[in-house]
């Protein structure tokens, strides 16, 4: 039997709602658990996966990013063919590999990382969600789009986020980069879908979380939007405003290098 | 203790999947049963609604429409506090009132409805869905939308819609009329969101699922778009296209007179 061994790159969706997160832990469900248990039952390996970014519990993902590696013996197999098997055996689960590419074998899912897209939704209408339901934070009171985008001016670009950074953050530095933060605001029956989209090399624990939460002061007028200024440049975390529900955040996309993706 | 019956309209949102549709029924969940539940739970009458469209098991509504008349006695109580109220008493169900209005007591939700705006969506991709999950309908083939959107031609304005008719449909005429159809196609990672907005004044039971049926065999290659034109001519339901499934049909919006509504 030759040795085939090859790195994979896995793009995954799912709905995080009834997870313990990402991160594989005993005696809960996770969404890496799922992944690695049904890797096992396809090809009877104990196969690590590794993450681009571990999402908190109740968070989702649209484009989640993994890596992997397969020694699939003499037979060939397809990206995707190995999607589809690996989706065969967590039928019960909301959790789907969307794409499979062979990558190179420097590839890293964590650290190769470029560029990621963060969405965080909000309903914004008197009454609460149905279809949206752990999908969205609802927020009541009419929120003031302008002057929310008005404070995300003051984000931009590289900053200390010591006001942004959840206690138990294991990152080395506070320092990080935010490329772009963009507010859309859609009239549905009944209110508004605001659509809060982040992008940046990485980011802190509950650091999107954290901006969404004091951005929502703002657009609730009991926060203006220089106020947004002067809790980014306090560096402490008991300036800032709430963190925003996990049920709204949702990692959306992750670039790579074109030659090793 | 002064009567004060007035009438209210309601727009209500729901997830359909775990209901067996919206039409009372002894022994199951449905959505009508949820909310005059709620209703009683509320105000300790038998309240009964009368319902715009009876949707089926599994079917989903953004904008459901239904009427109620309420003697609540002396006190005053306005249509965001009726909600908020209905609301209230049913928390755990994926069922929100999202507008009241008092209406003029000749406004009726069933045959009052100027115009119907159904929605259906298409998760159009090879891996199967994660956060679309009950919430639309999986095609893994790629469809050809430009193919679809020349069957819809032969569709639209008034026709005998027996091919597209369900067997068990309680309509008087099997001719209806279509004001518009649209498809749209949204990239997304791995795939295609496609969006089927259907409108007209009234349909009968299953039209839309079996038109959307139909053009998936368009879209699929397997018929061409004149096909769709002689099924329609041909009146009989045997030669139509198969029954989409629930999951992928929402009632998005009902239109009404001004100014009864």
């Amino acid at each position: 039997m030759t040795s085939t061994l090859k790195r994979w790159k896995l793009v995954i969706e799912y709905n995080g709602t009834d997870y313990a997160g990402f991160q594989r832990q005993d005696n809960v469900t996770t969404v890496q658990g799922v992944l690695e248990s049904a890797l096992y039952n396809f090809c009877q390996k104990d196969i690590k996966i590794t993450v681009a970014g571990r999402t908190d519990a109740g968070v989702h993902a649209f484009g989640q990013v993994a890596h992997l590696d397969l020694d699939y013996g003499d037979r060939e197999i397809s990206g995707f063919e190995l999607a589809k098997a690996i989706n065969a055996h967590m039928v019960d689960h909301p959790i789907s590999v969307i794409d499979v590419q062979e990558v190179s074998e420097d590839f890293h899912a964590r650290f190769g990382a470029k560029t990621k897209l963060y969405a965080y939704k909000i309903l914004n209408r008197p009454h609460r969600p149905a279809l949206q339901k752990d999908l969205a934070w609802w927020i009541k009171r009419p929120l003031n789009i302008e002057k929310m985008r008005t404070a995300t001016s003051h984000l931009l670009g590289k900053h200390d986020f010591s006001t942004f950074r959840a206690a138990e953050c294991q990152a080395n530095s506070p320092i990080r980069t935010i490329d772009n933060i963009e507010i859309s605001s859609t009239k549905i029956l009944g209110g508004y879908d605001i659509n809060i989209a982040v992008t940046g090399k990485s980011f802190l624990h509950h650091q999107v979380r954290n901006i969404v939460g004091t951005l929502s002061l703002v657009g609730e007028g009991k926060w203006q939007p220089d106020d947004v200024k002067a809790a980014l440049k306090a560096k402490d975390r008991k300036v800032g405003g709430p963190t925003a529900p996990a049920s709204g955040l949702y990692l959306v996309n992750i670039d790579y290098d074109e030659e090793k993706a």
